[in-house]
């Protein structure tokens, strides 16, 4: 999920600039912590906000939305100037309830196309010094 | 997705309060607007907070957080007295943009069980009277 | 998954025409036994070749190749003269043992698009006169 | 995907046999070339008999076929004594056209589990004395 190239030089700035405006990132409160061709990361700090009904866990909604949006963003690296894309689907699996100090979605390319981009996130939550997978998630963007 | 039995006669109270524990269902203001044996509607109604980096349009990941809420709860409906439920998994197609007044997530118990269960939810937008098909989620529910 | 209105006159000789060039589907004994604007049927006897290592039961990924080329068919029912179309991705959920004399895929168009398309199957088994709903699939096909 | 403990110090025989149990390997032409604890690997020569309507490109149910079974392998690896496991639902995408000489399917336990366990499939298509990824699977083998 490295080793490619961005045909935008630019690429970090247009990244940077489609998160921030992504309202509901800044409503759940995720910041994006790393931008490099092909590999985004959003970081989201745990808080009672964002919980399911069982106490201390994430919903799994908000799982998806960040690792939705790290893929997005990962495709968007390598996209050509001017160029944009949207989620046509992805799925999630959950492998450990969401419990931490914070959640750390890495999105990756797997397959750039001009078309069609396919991408995986992996999310994490850190708590006491150590990370555990909680979720991956495989998803397609489409261009438009 | 209907005509099923619920085994446990207080199934309605269970789904309302375990909807009402959830709070990011409140962050992003969501409420649930029926509850039937293997039958869940949430609403969401649309504003400035919750949408994605293209203006008017619901973030992709916040469309799978009702759709997702909607599977899970659609799934407790038929749960016996005592036993909850997690996501397992779900996947989810956008089949056009989140945009209108409001959405309409519409969970139904495709196959129950005892270890596992299957959902389905439809995502409606609806705008200038008229309701339009948005996304489509297909998800796994595992018991606890 | 239906009332579409097919752009191409000549659609079911091209659907019959690209069912019986794919040679995947004779080895395992499936034929092609509806095919209407935006909806195909795939009908596939039950036998010993086709079974997982469970006694009776077909190999689900036998279920789900019946189920793919139902999308992939109903997809280009409702394709333009002279556009073909493939599988981008698929998601299938198992829901009860595939065993019968026969199975049966009905798939439909879920969302027609130029250069995307959404499509749902649903595989039943034919036993003792009755049917029984055994998989569902999801997917995604695009244009070429 | 690796560095798993197999319980059952026979995991090897018993995935041997299970293999050697599904038809519709053997029809596909489908053999088991590697068996360790948390992955497996699933060769498949490709000829005319298992082909789309695309000449010289396996059929997408085909590929998923063998990424389904060695997830399904790989989880069973991992397995207690006379504990077996069903696919309960997977997911694909479709990279690249799978036109080769042979395919590889190499599958891997992404998270073990009671109940529930998640694996991933990688398709590689052989050809010219190089390999290509022409399809990722991710799924979910419930325990019976």
């Amino acid at each position: 999920m490295s080793g490619w190239r961005a045909p935008n030089p630019a690429f970090e700035q247009v990244v940077r600039e489609a998160f921030a405006a992504q309202a509901a990132m800044a409503l759940i409160g995720a910041s994006l912590v790393r931008v490099e061709p092909g590999v985004v990361e959003i970081e989201l700090p745990v808080d009672d906000r964002i919980m399911t009904n069982v106490p201390g866990i994430v919903h799994g909604g908000v799982v998806g939305m960040i690792a939705d949006s790290a893929i997005g963003l990962s495709a968007l690296t390598l996209a050509p100037v001017g160029q944009f894309g949207v989620t046509a689907e992805y799925k999630i699996n959950m492998l450990s309830p969401a419990f931490g100090d914070k959640l750390i979605a890495r999105g990756g390319v797997v397959k750039p196309g001009k078309q069609i981009s396919v991408g995986r996130a992996d999310v994490h939550a850190l708590r006491d010094g150590g990370e555990k997978l909680v979720a991956t998630l495989l998803g397609t963007l489409a261009a438009i």
